[in-house]
C-alpha cells in the first residue's frame, strides 16, 4: 500500500481548526487566503539534519518548534504579523516516518498556535537522506508599515532585545520570535532599521550598514551577554563577548532609532531585556572596548556556497 | 571565507529584475509583495535528489525547470495566475556548490519568466547530503475565482488536457505547467472541479472524486494515450493504457465541467489535446473497456508516510 501520504494528509487535515483568513486549507492543489489587508510579508527558511539540528539528540517536535520559530522570527524582523505558513517535508525512509513527521508537525504547531499562525498546506516527501524541513510563512505589516534594514541614519541609536550569545547550549533550538517585541517596539516609537540576529549580532547588524549605507560603533560594555556565553567560552578559550557578538541563532531582534526615540525606549522600557548597543557612524563597524575603537569584522555563520 | 552565501545573494540581486508586484525583493527578512487584487492561492513542492531527479544525469538548470514547472502546475490546477516565489535550496557540500545554485536558479527563472513570476526571496543551504529544492509559489485566481477539487457533480463530463503516460521517460524533467490552458478553460465555461495530473490520471481523478462525493466512469477508448506510454509499455510489458492510467508527472489538467459546458468545448476545442475520457457517476471509480465496466483502483503514487 502506497497511500500513507495521503493518509498522513488526512490526518493533517482533521488536525486543522477552521480560521477565517483561511478560505481553503490543506488539500486541495493549492491553499487559499483571504485576502489580504495590505501588502504581504514572505519568508522561507529551511532545516537540514545535522547541520541546523541533530534529530536523534532532540527528537521531530523540537525539529518542528525550531523550523517554525526561525520564520517566524523573519516575520518579527519586518515587524509584521504572521499570517499562514506551509511546510514541506523531506522525511528519511523507513517505519517511523509517520510518526516522525506527526512530531515534527506538533513541534510546529506548538510554536504556530501561541502566534495564532494557521498551517494551510504542504508537501511531504521520503528519501533515503536526512531530514529537511522546510518552513515559508506569509505575514502582514501592522501600523507604520514593514521596517526593512535600510533606514538606519549616522547618529541612529542601536538596541537589542535581549541577552546574547552561547545559543548552541540549547536555546537555539526553541528561540522565542520577537514578534510581540516587535509590534510593542514598532506602535511605541519609528523603527528606522530592524533585523533578527540569527548569523551573530555583529554579522547581521552589518546586513543593516550594508543596506543603510552607513557605519556602527558597537559599546562592548553595553552588549548584553548570555550566561550561555560565559559557560560557552569557558569550553572554547573565547572571551564571552566574543560570543556575544558572532554567535549565530539568537533570534533575538536588533534595530535603530533616532536618539529621541531611543531616549525614549531607555526612559519607558516597554518590552524586557531592551539594551542600547551602540550608536551608527557614517562608515565601518567599530567596537568600543574600555575606551578605546577598533574595526571589528563579523565572524557570523554563513553556509559556504563555493 | 565564510561569506560565500551571501555572495551568492548578491549575484541573485543582481539577476532580479523590478517588478511592480514586488515592493521589496531578496535581501531582506522577509520579501514584501503588494496588495493583491483578491484571495490569495499558495503551494509549496519540494524535490530531492535521487527520487524526484538524478542531478549528474540532468544537471541543475533542468532541476530548477522541474521545481518551477512542478509548483505552477499547481497554481493551473486552481485556474490561477502566478504572481511570486520563493525558493529554499540545500546544497551538497564542497567545491562547485556555487556553480549548482547559479544553474538551478537560471533553470528555475527559464520557467518563472516563461509566466511573470518574480522570484523574491529564499534561503540558500549547505550540507552533506544530496541536493534539495523547496519552491513556494503565490498565486492569484481569476475571472469566476478559484477551481477547487470539490465541485464535481454526477453526470459532469471529465476531460484532459493532454496525452498521458510514460513521463517518465523524460518528459517529466520539463512539463509545461497548464497556465495558459487552465485560464482559457476557466473564462470560457464553468468548471466544476479541476486538479493537476501529479499522481496519474486515476489517482488525480481519485482525489477530485474523493471531494467531491461523486464516481465516474473513464471510457478506456477515449484517453489519449502518449507514444510515451507505448514506448515504456514495451520495456515494462503492461498495456499502454495501464501507464496512461497510473504514471505521474503527466502535469496535465484533469478537470469537469457539466455535460452542455462539455458539449461546448468538444464543438469549440478552446485549446490544443482536450479529451473527453469519461463521465461522473454516484460513485466508485469504473474503467469501461470494450463495453464493459469494472471497478478501477489506482496504482499511482504516493510517498511512503509509514
Amino acid at each position: 500500500m502506497a497511500t500513507g501520504e495521503f493518509d498522513y494528509v488526512r490526518w493533517l487535515r482533521a488536525q486543522t481548526p477552521p480560521d477565517t483568513r483561511v478560505l481553503v486549507g490543506p488539500g486541495d492543489d493549492c491553499a487559499i487566503l483571504a485576502r489580504p489587508a495590505g501588502s504581504v510579508l514572505i519568508t522561507t527558511d529551511i532545516l537540514t539534519e545535522g547541520i541546523d539540528f541533530r534529530l536523534a539528540e532532540i527528537g521531530g517536535r523540537s525539529v518542528g518548534q525550531k523550523a517554525m520559530a526561525v520564520n517566524l522570527s523573519d516575520i518579527a524582523a519586518m515587524a509584521g504579523l504572521p499570517t499562514a505558513a506551509v511546510v514541506g517535508l523531506v522525511l528519511p525512509d523507513g517505519a517511523g516516518s509517520r510518526a516522525l513527521a506527526e512530531e515534527i508537525f506538533r513541534g510546529l504547531r506548538d510554536v504556530a498556535d501561541r502566534f495564532h499562525v494557521p498551517i494551510v498546506g504542504g508537501d511531504t516527501n521520503t528519501w533515503p537522506g536526512g531530514l529537511v524541513v522546510s518552513v515559508t510563512v506569509l505575514g502582514e505589516p501592522i501600523g507604520k508599515g514593514p521596517v526593512l534594514r535600510s533606514g538606519a541614519k549616522p547618529g541612529d541609536w542601536i538596541f537589542v532585545t535581549g541577552r546574547l550569545g552561547g545559543s548552541i547550549l540549547g536555546r537555539h533550538l526553541s528561540p522565542t520570535p520577537r514578534i510581540v517585541e516587535a509590534e510593542i517596539l514598532h506602535r511605541r516609537v519609528k523603527l528606522t532599521a530592524m533585523a533578527d540576529i540569527s548569523d551573530g549580532l555583529a554579522g547581521d547588524l552589518g546586513h543593516i550598514l550594508d543596506e543603510s549605507g552607513c557605519g556602527a560603533v558597537l559599546m562592548a560594555e553595553a552588549i548584553p551577554i548570555h550566561a550561555d556565553a560565559v559557560r560557552l567560552a569557558i569550553q572554547t578559550g573565547r572571551p564571552p563577548l566574543d560570543h556575544a557578538l558572532n554567535d549565530g541563532e539568537d533570534f533575538e531582534l536588533v534595530f535603530t532609532v533616532n536618539p529621541e526615540e531611543g531616549a525614549k525606549l531607555l526612559r519607558e522600557q516597554p518590552v524586557l531585556g531592551l539594551a542600547k548597543v551602540g550608536e551608527c557612524s557614517e562608515s565601518g563597524l567599530q567596537l568600543s572596548e574600555g575606551g578605546v575603537s577598533r574595526l571589528y569584522a563579523s565572524k557570523g555563520w554563513s553556509h559556504r556556497v563555493e
